[in-house]
């Protein structure tokens, strides 16, 4: 019987301006290195792979794009190759892949027919927001993104901040940029003068802004967060 | 008045045969510019900028221990080096500061002075592990290190099984490799047959291993743990 062909999780940079230095050189290897992609956007997988290598061959490379309306035949005829024996990349359109995009479900097809995952090292925006927010890290929980209704937000936001005073976890959670300014709002208009948050956006980037304050502080120093790709977070120092 | 220091969050590698192309350019140039560092355990810190640049003058540099033992004193100190202007680097023993470590303290301080905080992009075991797994990573949490007594720790893992199963929520845990047979004893006696746990061990080493199945598979397939270091997790496909 061949040999299986292995699945190889790359990761994208976190903006356009982003310089290439922050994605690890045994990456860029390794991405240059395949012809067969799983990607939730062509063109942002495209850019990528043309950064890494001005001479990468994207006309000889086959690109499978995953999204929610992608299904089962896109998926299956991915698996198909891994079980033949080729080696496919999935690149999410930004950081790691498998966080908030449609990656996990092919590697979790790959595991059930015993195909060989490799995750690789890259940038993750939760990940810097939170290890750069001074919060616990020991114990922390991830939201993704916050329901639309304003009463659904709040009831969630003010869950994370009780969770937090009482057990000390780390609450992080984002939004659609275009969204940001009403989560804000309401951390603002809702929370307690004395919660903690940190607002971390437009990370790696040339304008990226991490900081931590009371709500109170944060009440006096709000800015505007409606074109910026925002992680918040609630916690408590250690 | 002088202008503020810069604390940057330099990432380890996560063991000592990793070769350094996981870490990315910059986090080199940046740490190896630095003279001042805050470090969990100073061996370690020393052996990683040395291998970023066999060059560097270690003897120039001022080491400060950041561990359960050291106190305000310590932390006041490296404080007061950013007020005046000075930068500092973190550099946790293994991966990305601020994540099971004493790091995160100096970052909420560092905030509550309006010090720039510069988290960088590197490798982080429970990262690799969700997006390898295969499970959701829309919603996430992270528990550190379990309990140490047998009953704790089986109520713990068998509320993480109900969580995941109602709410598709991924848990991902830790414990130190002494105890990783325990852990896995536990998992593999105390939840259902239809559970799926991910257990990833030696990530980033040249003896990784990273590998999702049901319960009842992980019975017929488990493998000795006791000297990795492993994530675990439970979850469900998204």
């Amino acid at each position: 019987m061949a040999q299986s062909g292995k699945l190889f999780l790359i990761p994208n940079t976190l903006g356009g301006e982003t310089v290439l230095d922050i994605i690890p050189q045994e990456v860029i290897s390794i991405a240059t290195s395949l012809r067969i992609f799983a990607v939730e956007e062509i063109k942002s997988a495209r850019r990528l792979l043309r950064k890494m290598d001005r001479e990468f061959p994207i006309d000889e490379c086959h690109f499978v794009q995953m999204n929610k309306h992608s299904g089962e035949k896109e998926l299956m005829e991915l698996l198909m190759k891994l079980v033949r024996g080729e080696n496919i990349g999935i690149i999410s359109e930004a950081g790691c892949p498998g966080i908030a995009d449609p990656g996990a479900e092919l590697v979790h097809l790959a595991h059930s027919q015993g195909i060989e995952v490799n995750p690789m090292v890259g940038p993750s925006s939760f990940l810097l927001a939170l290890i750069g927010s001074g919060f616990s890290g020991q114990k922390f929980s991830f939201h993704g993104y916050l329901p639309k209704e304003r009463k659904d937000r709040v009831k969630k936001l003010k869950d994370f901040e009780m969770d937090s005073r009482r057990n000390g976890t780390t609450h992080i959670f984002m939004d659609t940029p275009f969204r940001n300014m009403h989560v804000l709002e309401d951390l603002l208009n809702e929370l307690s003068d004395l919660t903690e948050l940190c607002i971390a956006s437009n990370l790696t980037l040339h304008n990226a802004r991490i900081r931590t304050r009371t709500i109170k502080d944060w009440r006096e120093n709000a800015y505007d967060l409606s074109k910026s790709p925002t992680v918040f977070l609630i916690g408590k120092s250690q």
